[in-house]
């Protein structure tokens, strides 16, 4: 199973027509995760046919309005497309104080239940988790708090040899979940026929990391060691080094390096700001210390696997 | 001195890639007031050439998200391109705390002074004025409570008539303004010279009236009397006659009897449902009751005078 990536929006600060503001799609094990929310994300997802329906959680990183100021647009669109379905918001304590204040004032409520999970926490936390994918937060260095998420496919059942277990006529239908999760076969008489004999392994588990915004910081490394991809946030070049220390942000050169550290598989590079109009700067600088980076761009679907 | 409205977005609910929500321009004797602020609507300004620095008040007509989820992005962007200049905005109790609930969770003030004017009156009632213009709401009928804004251009002083003037050997040039005032001149022995000798009358008077979103709303008639362009709501058609009654919106012919009632020059309709794809039909139908009924449409610019 592969894991698919969909940028609605790469760009820090102000929107503009052909630059939104940060909103990305995350496929993994049937969810669509939402990840950050900036003004007019809504409109890029109709755009890039993102289903509304399918959106039941969505990630806030932090409260900077270009990570979040699309959210009460899409909580209300929500609404008045008659959703039913429950929607779970992960963001920091604050979130839902403005969502709700505007709601009220507005007089006419959603008619679907609205899950808030507020986030305070300094470390790592394990924030939602289902039979098949794990998400945890990742504390970044921000000018106020801010969360990067870590998404982790967990492992699937192993993969039954069906020409191996059809040679062994006590195996039934039955006994294949057993099997598949890793357990032994034992035989009336007793005898053992070891799991290896039977299955395959699982297909390899996908993992994604998103970290925006953040200053170059250490701290993350563990916990996004290995990913498959690592969304890194590269809000200027080092010309600008001292602007990115300022702003709590980073170069493209040091999110390279924060990839190499991590041993990560893929780069992607985003958050880029206006004040830069050739892009490709970044990714050559990125390659400087990593090369397998990549540029995010506005409506590209990245694939993992 | 002619009157100038641009339309930003003149869809109602929900913004898509070509109907954003409501948001207009107007410029009237030097000023470029903003009317609504959907969300997108900073991007829509860059798209159709608005000047972010003219910009100086922000009027907001109520508390449903497509008429100002815009605006807290705007005035966020307007911090960050380091404005300086004062901004005022005008719209119902409750909008000052939205934004500056907003605003301190993101803990970055934005450099400008903001002024609040916040409305809870149920009659009309002056709310800007200069020496050029003034500007009152409308009460409308809604759902929730909304205004309406009048805006009427003040008397210019009157023209001078030069040839006549140069007749009078006493009438220096410092007289000229009492003159243009409309007081008659006297002379050294006494003798009085008409103010109507000297000068032509001033320019004619614009105004415009704003009126969305509303149900129909024989109230507003008297204080729209007469303008040289209306903007008035038609969310729907007759044939959802029941439902613009239960929603508090107007259907296209009944915007058509509220303008041909006021005696008003152009009615442009607009704030349409998303359930229509032929616009047409929304003039057609206004057209029955008031023949000059023409249809907003996003980025275009229409002139009075």
């Amino acid at each position: 199973m592969s894991l698919k990536l969909t940028i609605l929006g790469c760009h820090s600060a102000t929107p503009r027509v052909n630059a939104h503001p940060t909103a990305q799609v995350l496929q993994i094990k049937n969810h669509h995760f939402l990840i950050d929310c900036g003004e007019g994300t809504q409109v890029q997802m109709r755009k890039y046919k993102i289903s509304f329906a399918k959106i039941k959680h969505i990630f806030i990183s932090h409260l900077h309005g270009d990570h979040y100021f699309g959210l009460i647009g899409l909580i209300s669109t929500f609404g008045l497309l008659n959703r039913e379905k429950e929607l779970h918001v992960y963001g920091p304590k604050g979130l839902r104080e403005i969502i709700e204040l505007q709601m009220n004032f507005s007089q006419s409520r959603v008619g679907y239940p609205i899950v808030f999970h507020e986030l305070n926490s300094l470390n790592s936390e394990l924030i939602y988790e289902d039979k098949k994918v794990k998400v945890y937060t990742i504390p970044l260095k921000h000018r106020i708090y801010t969360n990067g998420f870590l998404f982790k496919e967990k492992p699937a059942l192993r993969k039954l040899n069906i020409d191996a277990v059809e040679k062994f006529s006590e195996i039934e239908t039955c006994d294949y979940y057993n099997i598949k999760k890793g357990k032994d076969f034992i035989n009336k008489d007793g005898s053992i026929i070891k799991n290896i004999e039977l299955t395959f392994p699982p297909p390899k588990t996908k993992s994604y990391a998103y970290c925006s915004d953040t200053a170059y910081y250490k701290r993350i490394i563990d916990i996004i060691k290995g990913v498959d991809m690592l969304y890194h946030e590269s809000t200027f070049l080092s010309d600008r080094k001292e602007l990115a220390k300022k702003t709590g942000h980073c170069t493209a050169y040091s999110a390279g390096k924060i990839a190499a550290k991590a041993h990560v598989k893929i780069l992607l590079l985003g958050h880029y700001s206006n004040r830069y109009r050739d892009l490709s700067a970044f990714q050559k600088e990125a390659q400087k210390a990593f090369p397998p980076s990549i540029l995010a761009v506005e409506g590209r679907t990245f694939e993992v696997g």
